[in-house]
């Protein structure tokens, strides 16, 4: 830490000061905080004014990347800075039965398809899989009619609305828990793919020397009447980057295997599987709403 | 301070390492720093994630306010949060001769005309004023053909750029200082006016209780061979908003006096005043390039 000048400190003294009459308590606390850790953030690496100038840029160029549907660059920018994960740890403490949670990011879109238990929800080539299991409260009891929203890349790695190729439901649908809180979705392999590289964020990314993988995963949204939302993901247990996701969002609890099954395995019929397919299972705990 | 839970701290502790293998030394230096203390933020001020998701909708929005030209709502919050003031003190410490600097601002128009000694570039009514005065170095010396780049708002407030009444060339020019380091600039006396406010940054000020007025001002950029670039203003010594700046760039060293002159002050007719006038007279302190 410097020794910060006197003129220099008063500056940032009364730009904290500036916000001290914000009626709302709570905004004026966060507002003079993060005031106050920008000026100290400036002050410690004594920001010169072209690095004032190219920070201004970067914002600049990341407001523009966003364009409004999947396109939301300063979500990913705080995904790569490891802020979404700290923001989701605050806000999930002390929930230990329950699923652990990760960054919902950028990707989501909402009013796809409800879908049907085991319906396939994907339009495009890759390895058929199923994924089935329950979705329980915090004491394991099933919860019936619980809503999953899930959301995947394809296997050229983009969503749906980042690839005019794919139809906007391709990988994407919500599906209903049964009478005994049983969930199954027809989809393919999930694969490891990049976050965009072609933005601000890319840019970063590259002047740090860091890879834009994430590793395979499917992404949930379980939702249930009287239970807290739940945002996961569940990564493909073998993945190669699942010790260093760009986004940080890997917990060990979140990783499942897909066992390779042949087409005659119990489960390939009722799921109109007609060769070899993977099958993950996972059970999903809420916990109940504050 | 709150007591950070070991798996936050964790996730702050990868995310800084992340960067750790940036090339560009500074680069590295910058971008740790700036992480560090947004999670120390983050973790301070525990931030949920609807107050997360407003940020992002914040910095969204600005950029989406950001036209290209002269509406950039990004300079416009580093400078409301007095960023833009410490960044200015931290890159100007040291010079105890030189005139003292200020913000920048959003405003400036490169590439504005080249005008005569005294020349008018007021287009639109306004109280007629002249400022005059020196260029010197350090040692007190005069300083011949210095380009002193100008610009101020209307009596609307407005600068050219943000207001289609006004020809682009309005209240901006490019005056040189003769071989004497003279300069004399024809225009109107400048008038007090709010920052814009139907954006982001307007919202933040009317949220926290903050009026977004900055005292009435001039100004320039003192540009000349083997000199550092002077970026400041004049301010009106008299403007109710000297202490409440809302960009907090007022200096006491900056202040000018405009005083009211007759029609037969003697500078009356070299400068074509055919009534009263206001004049203010200042010399600018450049110092030696490093």
């Amino acid at each position: 830490m410097n020794n910060i000048p006197s003129n220099e400190a008063k500056i940032s003294a009364q730009a904290v000061a500036a916000f001290a009459n914000t009626p709302n308590p709570r905004l004026r606390q966060v507002v003079q905080s993060l005031v106050r850790h920008l000026h100290a953030f400036a002050s410690e690496v004594e920001l010169t004014e072209d690095e004032w100038l190219e920070g201004i840029r970067f914002l600049t160029d990341t407001g523009k990347t966003c364009d409004g549907t999947v396109r939301q660059e300063f979500i990913l920018l705080s995904d790569v800075i490891g802020l979404s994960m700290l923001v989701d740890a605050i806000n999930h403490r002390a929930c230990e039965s329950a699923t652990e949670t990760t960054v919902f990011g950028p990707f989501y879109i909402a009013g796809m398809p409800e879908r049907g238990h085991g319906e396939n929800m994907a339009f495009t080539p890759g390895e058929p899989a199923l994924v089935q299991g329950r979705v329980l409260d915090a004491a394991g009891e099933p919860i019936a009619n619980a809503v999953l929203d899930v959301w995947q890349t394809a296997e050229n790695g983009m969503y749906s609305g980042q690839d005019p190729e794919q139809p906007l439901t391709n990988l994407r649908g919500r599906y209903r828990t049964d009478a005994e809180g049983r969930f199954a979705i027809r989809t393919t392999l999930p694969v490891s793919y990049p976050i965009p590289t072609d933005g601000p964020v890319g840019r970063l990314l590259q002047a740090s020397d860091r890879h834009p993988w994430r590793p395979a995963h499917l992404h949930f949204m379980v939702m249930a009447p009287g239970q807290r939302t739940l945002v996961t993901h569940l990564f493909n247990h073998d993945d190669p980057y699942l010790d260093s996701d760009v986004v940080f969002g890997v917990k060990d609890s979140l990783k499942v295997v897909y066992q390779p099954c042949q087409a005659n395995h119990p489960l390939a019929a009722p799921f109109g599987f007609d060769g070899s397919f993977r099958l993950a299972s996972y059970d999903f705990v809420l916990e109940r709403e504050a």
